[in-house]
């Protein structure tokens, strides 16, 4: 006998257990919930994952997820395109531009260098970011990857690429979380965050 | 700007945690993640979901899922049509035909009775239960629903529905889990467990 009692569902199951962090019985439990729901649930779930998919376009200038061909971001005359931020994924742009500080634009790597994971340079767009700083019109770039092995090596693999440019390479700073209290903080941090540290006027 | 850079994108998100378990923070992991892989892997996910909540049945006998209109269960000729086992939903099928100690058939409830969720005797298949028994061919309905207060009730319920019919009725055993040390049962289990204690002869 078929597990599932239902090869439909049993369709769904595997398909919804190829995501990341859903196994089996995750899967099974979403589906017995969609079964549960109107039809209609279930319907507009699958289609807009198809509709995302097969239409969802990139940004030809920073590899932003986009529905035309340049992202909102880069096709906005009030951005300053002389400063580009460097991250990993989508995300991070996401959560930089929740904080309201930022005016540039970005440019997403798609990943970081990481040996372990088998992703090399080559995997990663640092060849068009090149090609971005080539033009001549960038004054800045901003490195924002994870403090981390694989992103400590990313930013120097790319501040070799760069440094022939005539151009300033930053690095968001490290230091204590707000909010955070001195005596849990781990020593790398806290040392960073005192050889960095910023005139106090700066921060009032 | 749009959080997500795009319609597309956020459509999906917004589908992805209306299910259980899945905030905007995972749904944007699991749509990243479609985003990453061949489109393939999203079109199958999305059909399959599709696919399942519009062809799917529940068997006419026991309510279970099935792709026809009776389920394979129900239409096994080897099984025991006149002991019926009563799950409150799918996954009790599953979990019971794992065990491969059950031979009867099954009516699944679809919910237990729940005053706080509002799931009151109308909106579970007691009737259609009783409609089975009615027919005169059970000679046992065997209660398997949690040892919940809401499990209790509507063990109660239905027996008080179906006790004036000319059948047994019966409830899984409670009692020590097979590897749990008896020092850690609670009180009520192990009371049980004393209560409904059984020849020796019977577990060799």
């Amino acid at each position: 006998m078929n597990t599932y009692s239902s090869k439909l569902v049993e369709n769904a199951v595997n398909e919804l257990s190829r995501l990341p962090g859903i196994g089996k019985k995750t899967a099974l439990r979403l589906a017995l919930h969609l079964l549960k729901k109107e039809n209609i649930i279930a319907n507009n779930l699958g289609n807009s994952i198809i509709d995302m998919r097969n239409n969802i376009r990139f940004c030809k200038e920073c590899h932003n997820i986009s529905d035309s061909e340049i992202c909102e971001i880069c096709a906005n005359g009030k951005r300053d395109k002389g400063v580009i931020c460097v991250v990993e994924d989508v995300r991070d742009v996401m959560a930089i531009e929740n904080t309201g500080q930022y005016n540039g634009v970005y440019h997403i790597l798609g990943g970081i260098i990481s040996p372990m994971e088998g992703i090399g340079p080559n995997d990663i767009t640092v060849g068009s970011l090149e090609g971005r700083v080539s033009l001549g019109k960038t004054k800045e770039v901003m490195m924002a990857l994870s403090t981390t092995i694989e992103g400590d090596t990313t930013n120097f693999y790319i501040y070799k690429k760069l440094k022939g440019h005539n151009i300033k390479i930053t690095t968001i700073a490290r230091g204590i979380s707000v909010g955070d209290e001195l005596e849990y903080a781990d020593e790398i941090t806290l040392g960073r965050s005192i050889i960095n540290r910023t005139p106090f006027e700066s921060t009032l």
